[in-house]
């Protein structure tokens, strides 16, 4: 069988915008590993029975189904030796850069973007996707991104640490890009899929570092359709 | 001739309190390795001629001048390959974590403990100190701390990466701590040594994982004169 990646995606198959999924697929890519991508939708739980899991990215390869994003680029690693690394040998380092990711990131995209999710979902998708989220904020979908314009400049000044981390370099990784690039690329390639919202000033160094991801493996990242 | 560091103190030389040279002593202490401190003051730049070098830490190892926390952990683990690793041979994902505490963790602690250091310099550092940050602040540094038991919170909201990554172990490198955590360390250090204000709740991981890393070696940064 080949090897799957079950990745979350709306009405469109083609516009896969889980940051989650998109540290995997970038990880597969980085591997040089092939993968069908199998588009899953947020109600779909029953079809990840087979993996003990509730949530995409979910990674069958061969004999082994690997659950979370993280473990998915460590089993990567782990079974590809010699390919180049994701994670160079010591993933702790990583889980930093993530829970940074996850929690000043994704935070801060997603008060920018949520209302523009629920149009790309199919009914009952959208209806659990606005209920359960209306819920986590504790008030409307559309006041969570009320006046996102004007919150742009606290964005991008939340972005310090990794401009100052690409200083002198064209990746996290270095001169060639690693798991921490993929990690934070992730929460970029969620807005450019779903929202029409520029994040990023075009003087940005964070802007012309995700111009460079764009652009890894023939354009990968580029040729999936974006919402702006 | 004796390894040696070059570190940060005012007038009492036992009482180091650079956040980059904590990095270095722990650093050291973590290869295994003996150093004589030499205590160095914000204004004797000239001392660091030699090195040409204007900041501490500089470190005197044999033949070898280094400069620069960074540059001197991957000196450490180059030169000492047998001692347990500081970055584990990639050492790009741990610029990360230091740009995260550059940029936020140590201007946070910054805007709450500033006014706390000149009292514990020399008069010639003590000018030297209050005109050069008051310039970088544009404001007098009373201002700076102004009400800061009120910004607390915020400050403590701030460290939400530092507690995600810790969660499930007790150290950002894992089961050991690695220059992930003497990179984060440094900047507690600082604030222990000059500051009397308590930066953590008691119930906070954060808190926990600091009281780890201050029984580290033996104890040797609790031993070293805390403010408060």
């Amino acid at each position: 069988m080949a090897r799957q990646l079950f990745e979350l995606c709306g009405s469109d198959p083609a516009r896969v915008f889980s940051p989650f999924c998109w540290r995997s697929r970038m990880a597969l890519a980085h591997k040089g590993l092939d993968f069908d991508s199998v588009p899953w939708r947020f109600t779909e739980t029953e079809r990840l029975a087979f993996a003990r899991h509730d949530k995409v990215p979910v990674l069958v390869d061969g004999d082994a189904v690997v659950v979370e994003s993280f473990d998915i680029a460590r089993h990567l690693d782990a079974a590809y030796p010699q390919a180049p690394s994701l994670m160079h040998g010591a993933p702790e380092p990583y889980r930093f850069i993530g829970a940074w990711t996850d929690t000043v990131l994704h935070a801060g995209i997603a008060g920018l973007i949520v209302t523009d999710i629920p149009p790309l979902l199919d009914d009952v998708d959208r209806a659990y996707f606005v209920t359960s989220r209306e819920k986590r904020y504790g008030k409307a979908l559309s006041e969570v991104t009320a006046g996102r314009e004007d919150r742009l400049p606290a964005f991008r000044a939340s972005l310090l640490p990794l401009r100052h981390a690409l200083r002198g370099r064209d990746f996290l990784g270095g001169a060639a890009p690693d798991y921490a690039d993929y990690t934070v690329f992730g929460g970029f390639m969620w807005a450019r899929v779903v929202s029409p919202l520029e994040l990023l000033a075009a003087d940005d160094a964070v802007h012309a570092w995700r111009e460079r991801m764009l652009g890894l493996f023939g354009g990968m990242a580029r040729a999936v359709p974006a919402a702006a």
